[in-house]
């Protein structure tokens, strides 16, 4: 069985009170942070700034998982790694030098993933996809996600299912992580389809009709029907 | 006398436990904010997040002084006027339609300004002058502060002098604020030269050597000797 | 037999007398108008433009099938959504949310295409070709017909030929548009490689060494000996 | 007394049956033609094309005066050169190569004239004033004349005086031409604070509660009443 | 067998003494000069200029083989073809209208051939392929060559090699151009893999441990060993 | 009387033969080269590259006065500092943070300037002025030398006065140089007006009726003649 990868995302903690909200999440043993990255101009948002992600860095040793949505992606990664974070993922749509950031980002010991838009072909991918730790199927247009009428594409379980045959055919150890509505419901059938990283948010594991910890468990288990 | 406004930034508040940051300004009487929103175009630098400003907006009753510095201007304001804030300053350099940035402003009630880099002379108010709340003089270049060797320039208080001189041969009410290093030991300079707002930061407000209260004692004496 | 779909080019009505133009076209039984929205910054051009577009649609019951060429796809959308068309094509090449895009147009009750540049791969619609209506090949460089020398690629055929075999493995009811230099002469060597709705110019309806009727009626006899 | 040359906005015309308008100003004896170009990136408006107004060039000898606002000026010059008109005036705001533009035009035999956004000091001028035909004044944001609320600035009568001071003392022959909502009731205090060349639209000559002919002789009267 | 391209750098060659070294590089038989032009805005570089290139256009009648690396292809291609050169590579990534360049060229007389970074897809391809003399692979991140740590990337050899297989499925002359670190030792594995025309530097032909006359020689051997 | 300084343009050197010129120029006693760094953007010209300013730097002690006409100022600042030179100008027109420029530069302790294209204004510099070393005056449009039409401004003379008038006023050592022109009959006029740093090219110290010896001489005899 594959492990599944719970990223929860910072954008659904509390901002004002991120020290308490981290500990929250480590205390159900959770152990990745998931903290997108907008720049404004790639799409008209902007979530977390850069001091808040130095900040928090000093508050926790959970693995960061960034998700850089943003027009000058080289400045951005950079500004990542004089953090200090365990995963980059940066977008080919916006990306001019795509095998120099992945360079740029597996020298300095860190992972490093792309992000593709839902329409983005996964032919783009054909040269550079064997030096890549993750892909990241985006599963509603990035940087809108507080649009509430912002559906999951319809064609998201067929993408996953054609990357996943192309990441086996390779023997490629690359994870394919979903992002964009994941909820609770969706997981089984998008881990059955190959998911193995799964970007939570107010759909699943912040979903406020429940706690943390019983979210976490609906979650397991929607994993495991999914994942066998 | 002058009334002077002092705008603690939020930059210097600690991001990862915003709530009780906020509480300690308000306890100090303190009853303005200023949040710096920079895009990583304009500068490298990307401090806070548009989602951090919405939710500390619901925690507090302090007027919200948003100082905007990005590239695409018109996109930050109707953001910041979603969210319902006291002033807007957004930067003469990067904005095409300024007297449309101004109007957007005030038609929403808020209080509009405009910032301008040091080098940017003061003849490029003389039309929209009239129409502003406030001016905001940077004395050091935006964005780039967490550079410590970032020095307030030479001609600060030359600067100052002159625009005070300008509002007062208008008979304007325009606010002149101050922005960038102005540390407690140039307060008392800084105000006598004509500046009504000091943005404060760490090396005023947030002076690690002294209480926030010592340190707002000691700036309320700079301020004192400054304006007679 | 495949309907085929005439589309001609407002660029070829007399833009100082579109109301005469129109009430022409109409009289000969055409339903569509092919409408050319270019910005001068896509190609060297701006034909016409959005506030005569406004002016027509309060004259005509025409469907409007409206060509984007712009690099700010999402303005000039909004702008035709607001005058109410029936078909918005956009460019592949300029589009960084195209998801959001075709999303944008169906929920308006509109039909959503795709313009591909002729040297773009098809590869680029592998994930969205589902949701398309139309799909525009390029057989020209978009922009550029006032330019007499430009002509149509020599793999033009072959490129409508490789789409129309992708989507009838797909088994989808995608239209395939041809648009650039389709002139009565190639009209039926097009459609029989697949094409479905033709944009119609200087070279076809607008010949003008015939009448309006009589160019419709070569075009209608070149279509049907295509269309078996 | 002044020459003051009325320049009714072709945006106010019928745009389905130019033909027709253009003959009704003409034989009110108005000969010049205000005609915007702006690209969609200036501002969010794209009113009328190119190639509508190679149409219209064929038809009339009247005085084109193109207002360009665009972000790539010296596109459109020259495509307005090459059509053949009488005064091009383009946005400083916009402008690299100011000097160099302003010469392109007069090369031509072209009139060259600058345009300045309502909140641009004239001191931009300072060094070309002596070189040009004629200076706009915007008195409203350009391109957000569709908007209705765009009313004209407060500061719009005395930017005028101010600009006519300079050409007096300068003692130079530019003509101060006034855009934005120069409605009837208007004319008399802007003519007589300066301006010599009046954009007209909807709030004078195209007011529809009045025929053509009434509505320039009400604009004449003010005038004439402004102009002593 | 094929024949081999060599295409000594000019980059390597003495900046200071252009004419000497061309001389050189003409009395060892070799007869094409690779010139790259960046603008500073595609890669952080801009290794030469226009003024030198027309210079020593006049110098020599070595085939001059044109690479750009820039952000405005068109403006460089159009200086390029009026110096007068033999071959012009511009790169797919920073192209809208890759058709029209290709056509620009061609219709000059001289050879058009597209270059592609190390992660763009071979896809990319598809429709312009049979239109094109070259096709550069580039095997380094194009204008990072100054940076000795950049590494020619690990699937540099796979990646010819399925292009080699796609040219020859379609049974085309489309020469492959490869570049970045084509170091004398990988001469052989790189031409067996299907290169047909490699750009030399300072470690092949300027490497300077040997005289131009041993390296060329050593370059012949390799290139032989792998030409079978 | 002023020392005035003699800045022969590297442009008018033998770009192939870059070596050879620089000793001649050393030779005739002339001990600054003036260098255009153009990025094809801000103007269409693209005169040398970084590579061969690198390699000129290893052969001479002459002072490298070094005009940057770029859209990103802030990189090529940066290499001409890691190169080694005496001054950086860049222009006004394409800076967002002037100051921040000017303080790199003299960080290095490289003197640092500014350039004005023709039309702009004297009063941008009203604010920085007294940080500057040098300042530029752009006497034709820069970037576009090789064009024989483009002739010296009308109003050159009265700018360089009104500029050494502030300059005096405010008692600065700032040295006013002239760029664009500046042939041996106009220097006589030039210096008297209050220029103190000649950019000398095709119609001065290259012109090629005379040796280079001579051309100093005359150009000598003119400013003597002016600098009274």
């Amino acid at each position: 069985m594959r492990e599944i990868v719970l990223s929860p995302s910072i954008m659904c903690a509390d901002l004002a009170n991120l020290e308490t909200s981290i500990k929250e999440l480590e205390n159900e043993g959770l152990d990745t942070l998931h903290i997108d990255v907008i720049d404004g101009a790639f799409s008209p948002s902007m979530p977390i700034g850069i001091e808040t992600i130095k900040r928090i860095r000093e508050l926790t040793d959970m693995n960061f998982d960034i998700h850089i949505m943003t027009m000058n992606n080289e400045f951005f990664i950079n500004e990542m790694l004089k953090i200090g974070v365990q995963n980059i993922t940066f977008h080919y749509e916006t990306s001019l030098h795509v095998d120099r950031y992945v360079r740029l980002i597996k020298e300095a010991g860190t992972n490093a993933s792309i992000a593709l838009n839902p329409a983005t072909s996964l032919t783009v991918l054909d040269s550079i996809i064997e030096e890549l730790d993750m892909i990241c199927l985006m599963l509603i247009n990035p940087g809108f996600a507080t649009n509430k009428n912002e559906k999951q594409v319809p064609y998201a379980k067929k993408k996953i299912m054609e990357l996943k045959q192309i990441v086996q055919e390779k023997e490629l150890a690359t994870a394919i992580q979903v992002d964009g509505r994941v909820s609770t419901d969706k997981i089984t059938s998008l881990v059955s389809a190959g998911a193995e990283n799964l970007v939570l948010g107010s759909t699943s594991l912040f979903n406020k009709e429940n706690t943390l910890a019983e979210n976490k468990q609906l979650i397991l288990e929607a994993v495991n029907k999914g994942n066998s």
